[in-house]
């Protein structure tokens, strides 16, 4: 697997595998490497010739200091694990790198997209994200490009920016993939003790429970918000950040659900922020349910 | 000469000659050309082995409605100075194609770029530039861009933007041409009857005035702006937008001037904007000074 920590070197050893006729799928990450990043990898790898991932714990998307000093790293396990997928290069660029002294341009979302949910709990988040997607998308110049679907309106976000920007890149979502008791894979989960995980287990709960709820009949936005923050409020040291129902297209808020939208939350637990949602009358979620 | 409207055809175009090995440039433009415009595309032929100009006269730039609506318009000149040229394909994309429902993404820059002169004379503008800059890099994925130095602040600009999001493009300046009176060529100089072109003329002069002045020692820099000034604000229907003293490394305002700076001035001339600017100390412009 090559290494590369300039977008010079990144982009050379990419336009040569294109002008070879190659095409190349692109999994951005910020490391502390999970299976969830591994199925994006395999599906990467399926989906074109060779397979660039990125490892950029970036600066710009995160509103609070603290929470950018504790997210996990885990660089040589992660170059271990990108290495055994047959990742056929990564790109580890420096902070100086990407964000030189007077560096000056971001890209901003307007509209529904940017005006609920993370994009209101985390002010400055999804400009950083798209600022640095965009960056790595000019590094890399992938033809394809893949997101996990846990970050859903990450993935909204970044789709609407790259058809907005005309960016040549096609991006794909590579489904949420969950521990057996149900929780969505994340790298923040490592930060978690065992109580808190225990605490944190409400969240998917709470939301397969809503999402019975729902099937069964039950519309009333207040009430599944309600099933979801029962799960949660009940223990120490959690906090909802925000739940909402959310109709996927025009991605509106709504009070009264149907087939086509999302409930949507994030929660701390022990001052570990964690995000998850469930699409209304989809599958069960592989979660516990006491 | 290929002409295209849709960004699918414009990239596939692009996509079909680089996977062939050749280079293009590229000359954005919004039309109602002239000598200038044929400069740029001659130093584009001269750099690549295809060129593409484009035209489309971006309404997220213009900050005042009236002066969109007033914008010159010459399409079939304009397409016929381009096959005279030698330009291999131009692009033509409607205000719909580039800017659907829903549309939601601009570029915005902070920072010393972006904080004086047609930034703050136009609020908006340079985001909108920004914006259709990469939007039509994106479209016609270029090896090359080449923009007039004319518009000095937006050159600069466009050239931090695209090394800021790691565009792959090389941007590049083409120099200023200028009437034999010594106006700057400009689209806007079309909207100009004989008797506002004659007051015009004042702000070409007036910048050479200063600049004469620089080279026998004058170095404060309200002096310099007063020459402006002067040879302007003797007519009806003149009216100073900005005229201020930057110096080029890290484009800061400046009291007293040295030989790396530039003084720069836009002016209203009976309601049309004009800009233009002199590197203090450079070659004197070709104006006829009285």
């Amino acid at each position: 697997m090559e290494q590369f920590t300039t977008i010079a070197e990144q982009r050379a050893w990419s336009r040569a595998h294109q002008r070879e006729g190659k095409t190349i799928a692109f999994v951005p990450t910020m490391g502390a490497l999970h299976a969830g990043h591994l199925s994006l990898i395999a599906q990467a790898k399926a989906a074109a010739d060779v397979v660039v991932a990125s490892i950029f714990v970036n600066p710009t998307q995160f509103d609070n200091p603290e929470d950018l000093a504790a997210y996990p790293r885990a660089l040589p396990a992660d170059l271990a694990m990108l290495t055994a997928a047959g990742v056929d290069a990564v790109y580890l660029p420096t902070v100086g790198e990407m964000y030189p002294d007077g560096y000056c341009t971001f890209i901003e979302m307007v509209g529904p997209l940017t005006d609920k949910l993370c994009a209101v709990a985390r002010p400055g988040h999804f400009r950083g994200v798209c600022t640095v997607v965009a960056k790595l998308f000019g590094a890399v110049t992938p033809d394809i490009a893949i997101f996990g679907e846990k970050d859903l309106q990450q993935v909204l976000i970044i789709s609407r920016m790259a058809a907005d920007l005309n960016l040549p890149v096609e991006v794909r979502v590579g489904a949420t993939l969950r521990d057996p008791d149900g929780m969505a894979m994340s790298s923040r989960n490592a930060r978690l003790s065992p109580a808190s995980r225990e605490k944190a287990l409400g969240l998917p709960r709470g939301l397969e429970l809503a999402n019975q709820a729902f099937k069964e009949g039950e519309r009333t936005g207040m009430k599944l918000i309600e099933i979801v923050a029962g799960e949660l409020l009940v223990h120490e040291g959690v906090e909802l950040d925000y739940c909402d129902l959310v109709k996927l297209a025009g991605f509106k808020e709504i009070e009264h659900a149907d087939d086509a939208c999302v409930l949507a939350a994030a929660v701390f637990v022990d001052g570990v922020r964690l995000i998850d949602h469930v699409h209304l009358g989809s599958e069960s979620l592989p979660v516990v349910i006491e």
